[in-house]
């Protein structure tokens, strides 16, 4: 066999090609294997496809390996193309032919998806809980800086008045939608797919229904066909929903780097969230929301490649679908830093004073003004050019009095209300 | 001022390329431009701004203009940039100054915000419901043809026995899928923006929950920020629900031009829904199938353009926003098409008798051996070897007896159990 | 046969399904069938296929119909599906049976195949072009305003010292890139398709050399499979490259409206070229630069859609090809506009004196003030410690003297260097 | 200090989150580094920064890096952000204070970028090596197979005679295309940076055309705020560049499955590079080509994330830019090897021979039927209509006997032709 360069063999070459890295990968879907595995093992008992004791013994053998998972003592060697192969090797050596009796009446892709399914549907409700703790957190700190401005921008122009109240749970409001998504992604990813087998069912006469109880997933995609091709399909709705969440928080991430800027000036953090230059000894950055701004924009970019993987693909698996796991999987693995991160760092922001009654800053209250003119009688093209003329010739003057008082205005942030809206 | 080239003047070019075709777009939004000004007017007259006379007047006037709408005789000339001024217009022509009134307490921003959520609201559901007639059509139609022998095929490679019963129904339980994603969308635009004026809300003390209430609104996006910051962001949810369901309607007529193709011969359609060639005169091509697949693919490609115009940006209005709305009006319009062209196409669906005793298929039944002798208290390693080398040696012969009795099978499609699960 | 709703018979919505808005779409490409169709009839007469007489005939109505699509009076009827059945009727209608002979050994392919790849390669080069006039109005610019200051920032923070000329001509360089890319779809295109027929050539003798020459494409895409292949793939190219512009015309679009922000006020704009608010009477908004910020996000995702209407199809025509040339149409129309608004607005820029003694600014030297010492024959370290010092205690003061020297930085822009880099 | 869970401090969190795998990137640039290091370190001595003892000892640490880097001795320990700070550190342990001087009148951004430039540039060549190895490789087997038929289809249905050299050879003149951008791309990062420092240049007297011949760049990015803002436009058009390449060798894996499937037949691939089921005996999946096609889709897909992490950004430095290097780097590393078992395995094909008389392709011919029809002197239409008829009442017999004669067809296919195109 001829042999490549750095003295790699062509059929060493070929199997790290179709391996990839789904070693390392397959370490976090290690734990739900297991779980998919005891299940489907206690459903083969059942229906007498194994035996009491033998369904014991498995029972114990997948226990001893969700063990090493846990405390981080599993390894999948090099000799193992992925961790199904490795559970399977394990389970027969340390408990002889049982341990291949597992497989019996599923398939390696039935095996796959199920264990994916677990693990979406796992870290989609980590997520959404990092979210809520973050959407409290934004809703505390609109309601601790609620009196302090903040000037209101239209097209990056002073346009009216705002507050840190209104921007910090604006952000929590907006996560409120994201919700939505991953709720979606929840039920997507909660039918039971294990069955399925190749794409086309088996003919022994397995129990899905079993199965699907013992894992806890709230229904079945029933049909076996469909079941395959949840491939691609779940992971690019997953995709959509880090996607939204991240396209917030990246938002997010965009105005703290802007205002933390000396020419607007209105945040700024504690020296540990922010780093220094190696050439400037002024220098003050944000990197921490830098990058989280620059982590979500990779995540929101993940769906193009979600699609373009089982894009025009004909129905039945293909090989294809193993490369959508790596980078979702590193997806749900960053998001939950994300999150972690920015809850701790939004805490530790700190709110300057913004002087609203710089020249910068005076025209913020024009429309109030009017308003304010309108509200005694005039009309509102009278009142515009009014003050319309005062800007221009000079003698405006700014009408900060005014309240706003309708919900969610900034005088009536109806933060309660917000906080009901966060979906179960 | 110095003339372009083709005689255009820069005001003109610079006027055309601000407003470029938002008089088109904007026909789709006129209908719910008057519904959200209707609401506003009666909101206005409730808070005192107008009297109950001028509210008859508006409503009035505003009545006019919908039946225009609806019968097709309201046009936006070129003297106006967008719907929302030609409506005010119209009213301040018919009815005096009072026209004008309508617009106190408002921006042009919660205007376009609150007209484009009721559009989007209103064709979701649309969206929804013909995914439910297709959904239902696809059921009907595997139950139809549940008995009709299809080959399955994992790799493109002759894998298991399928049926036209689990390949109609494998795109139906999918688009339930579909629909958990349009849902969400739907929750998305459900919330009432209108009051958020230009983004920090108004010093009028407006009812936001009356408005709300009129409009029909499940709710209200409260922070005004928020409101505004729904640009972008509910264009994307849509674009990601809308190109879910075209994935699975992609990749549905992917396999209707496959098996269309003489090597597989498994369906064909009438002449009316197929074209010929100029030069071949033989021809039968899939044409509609392969438009749906591309149309599905432009859809799916939808989500890049509306994260690419707004992400990065700073919070509050920019005039990019402008921009979200052409292609995902475009997508609601076109994939209204697709639903109606493709309920009504496949339904036209000629199933052949595929001869899966052909050479071609007898390996379909591999597994089932296999299983046969597992069932008779083989190992499924001694099985699969020794089916195995009937495969090898020629002997093979398949065993085509046997039945798949678990839910979601070829025998057992669970019809019912996957019309239940279609969400409302 | 079944009414729609809206009364509209299925065979006309599948009419208009299949032919989409190929009639308004194809006025762009009518002037290249023209000069393609008379490129294959002259070739048809060399090999003997039509007379000289009926060349004459066919080239007199060519050039009646090409006279028509200068004048704009050429229009495709609903009649016709699209330009190709147009042309040929016309030609049929006034000169007979002739008319239906240019159709010899080509096919609706390879028609539609070199009249867009004529179509990209002229448009390319005007887009060429119109870079250049960019590229040397901001080199004028950058000479103009050499002496101007403005600050640096790096993660937005006040950083080093920059200016207007290092500004305008940073995008000017970046252009020169994107010329490359141009240059790349620009060969891509200018190969002859013609001849390809169907995708898989044709048995008449045909002489393709001939027609390449006669249109003067650079050469030929020999292989007739690979020709048609090129459907998508060219369009994937021209995306990219029109992308790449975009790119660099979008960021420069975000600099200005960030620049215009009162925040930074470090430019302006004449009214002429901003808009007003319509509640704001003090607003000046850079709504022109927004839109071409938005309108260059648009083109930058077009390549998405162009790679997902062709990817994983296999080789062959499919029907999903027609679906490409809306959009890549649309773009080439849209960034012509771009760069026109763009060159002829950013010359009417009004550059402000930035006050680089305020307070605001006064770090921007503290790189200079170390490099000083540095001179001097302190180390890096010691130096940059010293000055970190006086940060800290309030006792620096900028070093506003230093001159940068080495090429390209701000005090030797090299502009002329640049300028010779522009690529052929 | 707050203790996170899992008992990380969050210093030690915010510290992986800022620092993510750089370590693991930078192995790959490492090199890199060492050459742009020498370069900058010869500059200095010729303006005088450091003297020539100072040099020669400096130069001699970067050899003693060089030389481990090239042993895979190298390591970056977890003391280091990166393998700049690893490389300074190292020379200033065995160098003493000379090894700090080397970062005299650089900074980490143009160092960065600098050593990335050259990291693209190299890594571009040997990707357009490895496409000219396959280009021939084509061609080769085109040759090998020029008389072997293959039928042609359009719509997936089968339309005309095409052949095994027709189809190997139509995917080599397509990476020509390929090569464009690739050299596009290679020009875009044939420019050094260096000298740019944090993007606003240096006030030290730096000699960057010295330093651009030592690194043996073919010009400089003059302009320092343009060479900074090549972090993100570089990445961009290399993603398109590499984009290129796998959309054409996505799409020659595609039919390679699709051909390999029962229903098509026309090839097959030995044992070792395909591989079996875990359930089903029979299987021969093509693997290898599947995983080619998806890990292309993949790189495809890696321009979104290229866009979407710098897009909207202004000018200057973001740390957001450290995020783009990556899974750029990745893709190198991906399509270095998925180029070599392309190449590999494609030579290792089996065709088949595909029964051209059978009925399934019987139509293939009609056209060569029509034309001999037309040029014994009937009208096409005449022609076609008589063939129609044939085929319709099944008397339609076959005229394989044509020859096609024009260049690039598939009895001419001039692979010279194609060769001599191939780009330097």
């Amino acid at each position: 066999m001829k042999l490549w360069d750095k003295g790699i063999s062509i059929d060493k070459k070929i199997e790290q090609f179709t391996v990839g890295n789904d070693r390392e990968i397959d370490i976090h879907i290690a734990k739900y294997d297991v779980i998919a595995s005891r299940a489907h093992a206690k459903m083969l008992q059942k229906i007498g496809i194994i035996s009491v004791e033998e369904l014991i013994d498995l029972l114990g053998g997948l226990k001893v390996l969700e063990t090493q998972i846990e405390n981080g003592t599993f390894v999948i060697d090099e000799q193992f193309e992925d961790v199904h192969s490795k559970i399977e090797f394990e389970l027969t050596k340390s408990l002889g032919e049982v341990g291949k009796k597992i497989h019996t009446a599923r398939s390696r892709n039935d095996q796959v998806l199920v264990a994916l399914n677990l693990y979406y549907k796992d870290h989609l409700s980590i997520v959404k809980e990092k979210t809520q703790t973050l959407f409290d957190t934004l809703l505390s700190l609109a309601d601790k800086y609620k009196d302090k401005v903040l000037p209101g921008y239209t097209h990056l122009q002073v346009a009216m008045p705002s507050s840190f109240g209104l921007w910090f749970s604006a952000y929590a409001e907006l996560m409120i939608d994201d919700v939505y998504l991953l709720n979606a992604a929840i039920k997507t990813v909660d039918q039971n797919p294990l069955g399925s087998a190749a794409g086309y069912g088996s003919s022994f006469p397995i129990d899905r229904e079993l199965t699907t109880k013992e894992m806890e997933f709230a229904t079945l995609k029933y049909n076996v066909v469909a079941a395959q091709m949840g491939r691609g399909k779940n992971e690019r709705t997953i995709a959509a929903a880090l996607g939204g969440l991240s396209n917030t928080m990246a938002r997010f991430a965009m105005d703290v780097c802007l205002y933390m800027s000396q020419n607007f000036g209105f945040i700024s953090f504690p020296d540990e969230l922010t780093t220094g230059s190696s050439i400037m000894p002024h220098k003050k950055n944000p990197d921490v929301f830098e990058l989280i701004r620059g982590k979500c924009n990779k995540i929101q970019a993940l769906q193009s490649e979600m699609i373009l993987i089982t894009n025009n693909l004909p129905s039945g698996y293909h090989r294809d679908f193993q490369l959508l796991k790596e980078n979702i999987i590193a997806a749900f693995e960053e998001i939950k830093d994300i999150l972690d991160i920015f809850n701790y760092s939004i805490q530790q922001i700190i709110v300057k004073d913004v002087d609203i009654n710089s020249d910068l800053y005076k025209y913020l209250f024009t429309v109030d003004n009017i308003n304010t003119l309108v509200v005694e009688g005039q009309s509102f093209r009278e009142a515009y050019q009014k003050i319309g003329g005062q800007v221009q010739d000079g003698t405006y003057v700014p009408d900060t009095s005014k309240k706003h008082t309708h919900v969610g205005s900034i005088h009536n942030l109806c933060l309660d209300k917000i906080r009901d809206k966060f979906p179960e």
